[in-house]
Order: C-alpha cells, then structure tokens, then sequence
C-alpha cells in the first residue's frame, strides 16, 4: 500500500511525502550510501537494521529536505517520523524504515511533516499511482519506475521498484532513494544477499558526477504473499528472482542516468580484457566520471585520445599497444593509435539518444559495465544556481 | 637563449614551436606525467634521462600537436626533432629534450616542423620575449611566467619559468609544460631533489577538471652561469634555492589555474587536522575535484553541504562532529552542523576572484592545499565543441 502528499517541506505544490507500507511485517533488506558523512535517516537505518536485513513494515519517505547535517536533533526529528508512522499503522517505531532527500543542513518542518504523515497514512492504497513517486522527487524531471515478473514455483511473483535520483550520483553502495517491493517469500538475508548482487551491476555501476550522496539508500521489501516456499541461494527459483530483481535494479539505475542533471544522452561504458573485474571498474569510472570525456560525448566528438587519456591515469594497469577502443561497434584505436574509421556512422551513432563505449584492455578477461551521462551547459546551471 | 617561430602547426598564424637553448651543458632535472598513455615526447625524455636528471643543451617545444598515441611513428618524429636541434647547435640527439601539446592522435607535420627548428635556431637570443611562450600555448588565455632571485654565496641568483595548461590538468606528477631556468651551480641529481619537492606543493597540488593529461612535463636547466660553489641538500644556500624554486613553480602552478578552461575564481582549499599529509591531499583534492562543489563556487553559494559530503566520499577519515569549515576565514560549519554565519561577508568573499575554504578535519596534524577553479559553462563550451 502507498500514499503521498504535499505537506509544504516543497514550495512547489508537488507532493513531498510518500509512505509505502505492507499490510503484515515483510523481510526487508537495506543498502545505504559509503560516504563518511551520512544523513540522519540512513543512522536510523542503520540502528533499526544492524546487519541491513530484517522484518519490517513501512518505509515514510520526504523531499525537500534532506536531514543532514542537523545535528543532534536531526536523529531525533527522524525517529519521531517511525514512531508517528508506526502508531498510525499498528506497529513500533523500530518497524519503520525513514529516508530523506533535498537540501543539506536544514532541520525538518516537523510541524509540517507530521500532519503530511497523518494525511499520507489515511490515503493508503493499493493503486500504484505517480503521487507516491512524486513524493520523493527533487530535481528528477521523470518518474522513474520497473516491474519485472516471473514464475517461482509455478506462481507469477511481481519485483517493482521507483527510484528518484538526478544530480550527486555516484554511488558506492546504492543511490539515492530507491524503493523495491516484491511479493516473493525470502528471508532477510537471502533478500539482502540478492539485493547486494543486484546492486553491483546496477546502482553501483551509474554515475552522473563522481559525487556520491550523504542519503543513499536502496531499500526492498518481500511480503511474502505469493506464498512460495522461501527462497534458498543456490536453488533455481532463487536464481529466476535474483535475476529479475538484477533486471528492476538496472532499470531503474539506468533511469537515474538518462535523468542525470543537465544529461542529454546515456552512455554506456564497457571495459573488457582487464587484469580483475575490480581493475576494469576501476579504469571504466575513470572514463565515465572523466569530464573531459563527458563533454566530447556532448559535442558528438569520438574523442578516442580522452578515453585513452582516462584509462591510462587510472590505477588499473593499462597497456597502449594491447588497447582497442570502439564507439558504436566501430573500431577507432587499436596498435597504440587511432585508426581509419567510418566517421559518419560513428558520428551517427554519437547523435543517438544512447552512445556505447567499448575499451578491450587486452590484459586478462576482467569485464565491467558503467552507465554514465554526457556533462552539458545545463548541469553547470542547474548548480551553480541551486543556493542553499 | 631563446627562439620561436610560427612554422604553420597550427592553423592560427600564433608561434607554435619554441626552442630554448643554454650556452654549455647545463644540469637538468624533469618530471613527467604518471598517465599510463604517455606521448613519444615523454618516452624520448625517459630514454635520454633514466633517472629524470643529467646535462643537457636545450629543449625544443611544439604546440598544436601533441604526438600521443602516433604508433611507432612518434618516437622516430621526437628523435628527429632532438637530431635536427642538436646538429645546428652543436651537439648530441641525446643532449636535447623535446615537448609537444596539442591534438592527440595525429601524427607532427615534420616538414613543417624542420622549417621551424631551422627558424627558431636561427633566431635564438638572450631577450626572453613572450613569442617563447606563445610558441607552446593552446587553450591557455594567457602568457604565464614566474621569475624569483636571490642571493647565494654573495650572488645574485634568478630563477625564471614559464608555463601553459589550461584544461586536461590534475597532474599528479607534472602539469602539461613548464620549463624552468636557473643560473645557479647545482648537479643534476641535487636539482632533481629540489625539483621534485617544489612540484610537490605546486604542480602536484592543483587540478582543473581532474583529467590527467598524457603529456604533463615540468623540465628545468640550471647553467651554473652564477659562479656559485655546486648546491649541496642541508646547506643554507640549497634552503634559499629551493625556496626560491618553490615560489617558482607556485606561481607557475597557480597560473594555470587562473586560466583554467572556463575558470572565473581560483579556489584555494587548504585541508588542516588530516590523520598524516597524505590524507590530507586525498580530501582537499575530494573537495578541489567536485563539480558539485566547483559549480557551488561558481554560483557564489556557500554551499557547506556539498564541502561536506566531497570530504566524506573520499578514502581519508573524517569525522562530521570534528569537522570544521571556514569560507574567507568564517566559520560556517562545526559540531556536526552549519552555523549561523554572516553570509553577505562570505558572499562578498565568493564574488572575488579568489575563494579561500578551510576545513578543519580535527583529527591530527596532516596538512594539504589545494588549487582549483569553478567550473562554468565555458567549460563546456570549450570541452564540447572542440573536435579531434
């Protein structure tokens, strides 16, 4: 069940709360941002979730204001939101997870936020509508959703995820706030070890800015209704789910960067023939966070000497003479230096809404994908003009 | 001595080749780019002085062209131009250094370039004039030269360097070009010492867009023209080169930044409190390489929150509740929160043309600074219409 309102942390009229709730205590499996300093949402998280799994009922979740940063009281203002949100459902505070998001260093609009809560919780539904995505946007300018079903154990079982996230991504762990529902039966920490997989091809392969979050936060509940047996690693019905959770989690990470501030096109960044799959995510976030790079993609450029010059300052090994480097499957560097190629067409491609990017290292058969945006104008204007 | 001509490199009619030649054999000392992708340039710097020190006659510069990623062809173009130079002044290959910039991926129009070997030599003199340096500009704006004297042993020393970068800057060993002279009696290896820990608080403190360039190289020559007993590390007269030198390349380095593609601020953070010197650099250059941060910067904002959290996701330790941050010598951020500050004296300090923030990380006594520029749409502009 979701609802969503506008409390007024917004000045837009869009709504800016939004709780999501399961009828019974679901497994829930959590993963929150690496970034040293953390929002007072992602501590309680952490205090009601120790080991990032667990039973739980609810998640409330605002934008506008992204408590961080807040001090003492700022653990406190999101307590005080499980305890209100348990008490109107039936269950204790320690059963509702909070996230925020929006501006850094401002205390919550408590008055405001606990009438949003009571409005929210009285709206509760079944219908899956856009107010509830709404409730969480900041500067997305799409509602960014996935569902993705499957058949375990001869019953249709439904993964549906939203996700908003524009600007400051760059996540180690997760980004933003994503929210990912399922009716499968699983334990918690089946659910989290699914959810940490689905998470390293997906969340933490996608960069809009090298900048990651205070708030990051990617959290799933499993009912547990479809009433199959619950899943065990290892079994092919968890494999058929850990396969449609990775799909949900793509997607929507794949929609945070097509999203990304001032981004006009996707652009995937494929390294393959490193020495580790550690070292080709190593050299593919360097071209993908590069902005040089990101600007050549913008003006349409097939810039092989910037990704060459990307790869080569990063810490994974690197070796001219072995690299071959294709955009849009056109081979355009190999044997340590460009080579003839078919401009239009790369060009071409370049133009499209999504560009990819392929560097074989050449060295072993590390692979890693990254999902990035090309840098315009309209990033510098979006941030420069953001006050705090 | 010096020369520059326009020998038609590039296709503006500004000089594009620079030779700089000393009387005798001179100690010299390099540092070059630690990219993985290095330019024939630097491979004949590494082939012609192992160990980055020895005696050398000159060196010849070319902009327009960078000679990266030229196949097996570039190293044979960089000999010649080290041949050529060395015959008409009179020695060997191996006793000149070569640098080239510009486009990566195309191979030096060497016709053109032994004209303008041959014009350059024929018009060496002792006047440094600004030709010498707009022989090796590109993106740069402006002419950047350093020049700083002192006494050593009753004499009057100079130190003098001249520099260009502007984009692809975030050396971590060198940044693009800089050529530095001196008449001081030093030995190679004793150069190289003093080299090495000028560029440490200089060269390797600044970043403009966190892109490593391929081609970074700092070359210095000292003539021994000033007479003095050979420097030795531990002396007074070592201590006042190297300060000397320091400066040098301090303002050399904080040049480049100035005339960072697109930058309207130089942006100085200086980390205080780091666990070791080595953490230090990590969060200052977290900070220093944000576009979050750099476009805060650029809007005037004195957004803490995005100070904060470029801190908190890179490797060094933080602690929020230790962590202090000042903007122009105000305290804005302490206790784990931001504080009520007077924000038209911070904004009036962000509206200059130089920002200063200070962040305390209260944990030890490590110390770095960092130099950076904003980041505007200029940048994009720039980065996204140039075309390989």
């Amino acid at each position: 069940m979701a609802g969503a309102v506008h409390c007024g942390i917004k000045s837009t009229d869009q709504e800016d709360l939004t709780i999501l709730a399961s009828e019974a205590d679901a497994s829930v499996a959590i993963m929150t941002t690496t970034n040293q300093v953390v929002g007072a949402p992602v501590l309680w998280l952490r205090r009601i979730l120790p080991r990032g799994a667990g039973k739980a009922r609810a998640i409330v979740v605002n934008s506008g204001c992204s408590n961080v940063c807040t001090g003492p009281h700022g653990l406190g203002d999101a307590e005080a939101m499980a305890t209100q949100t348990g008490e109107l459902l039936g269950c204790p505070a320690e059963k509702v997870l909070v996230a925020s998001t929006g501006i850094i260093g401002h205390r919550l609009p408590m008055t405001k936020v606990r009438k949003g809560i009571a409005a929210a919780a009285g709206r509760l539904n079944l219908r899956q509508d856009s107010a509830v995505l709404r409730g969480m946007m900041t500067t997305d300018t799409r509602e960014k959703s996935a569902v993705v079903q499957t058949t375990i154990g001869g019953k249709t079982v439904t993964v549906a995820g939203i996700v908003k996230g524009s600007g400051m991504i760059a996540p180690s762990m997760a980004t933003m706030i994503a929210l990912i529902t399922t009716d499968v039966a699983i334990s918690p920490a089946n659910l989290r070890k699914a959810l940490l997989a689905a998470c390293a091809g997906s969340f933490n392969a996608i960069t809009v800015d090298s900048d990651t979050s205070t708030s990051d936060t990617v959290a799933m509940f499993a009912s547990g209704k479809a009433g199959n047996k619950s899943l065990k690693p290892g079994t092919r019905d968890y494999a058929r789910f850990a396969a449609a959770l990775a799909e949900v989690c793509y997607e929507l990470a794949r929609s945070v960067v097509i999203d990304g501030e001032g981004a006009t096109k996707l652009v995937e960044v494929a390294v393959t023939g490193a020495r580790s799959d550690a070292e080709a995510k190593i050299a593919a976030k360097s071209v993908a966070d590069s902005p040089l790079f990101k600007c050549a993609i913008h003006g349409g450029d097939p810039n092989w000497g910037r990704i060459a010059a990307a790869l080569g300052k990063s810490s994974a090994k690197i070796d001219p003479d072995k690299l071959k480097i294709r955009i849009g499957g056109v081979m355009i560097f190999s044997g340590g230096t460009g080579r003839k190629f078919d401009l239009p067409r790369v060009e071409a491609h370049l133009a499209g809404p999504e560009v990819n990017v392929a560097c074989d290292l050449g060295l072993g058969k590390g692979k890693f994908t990254a999902l990035t945006c090309d840098l315009s104008r309209e990033y510098i204007t979006i941030n420069a003009d953001y006050h705090t």
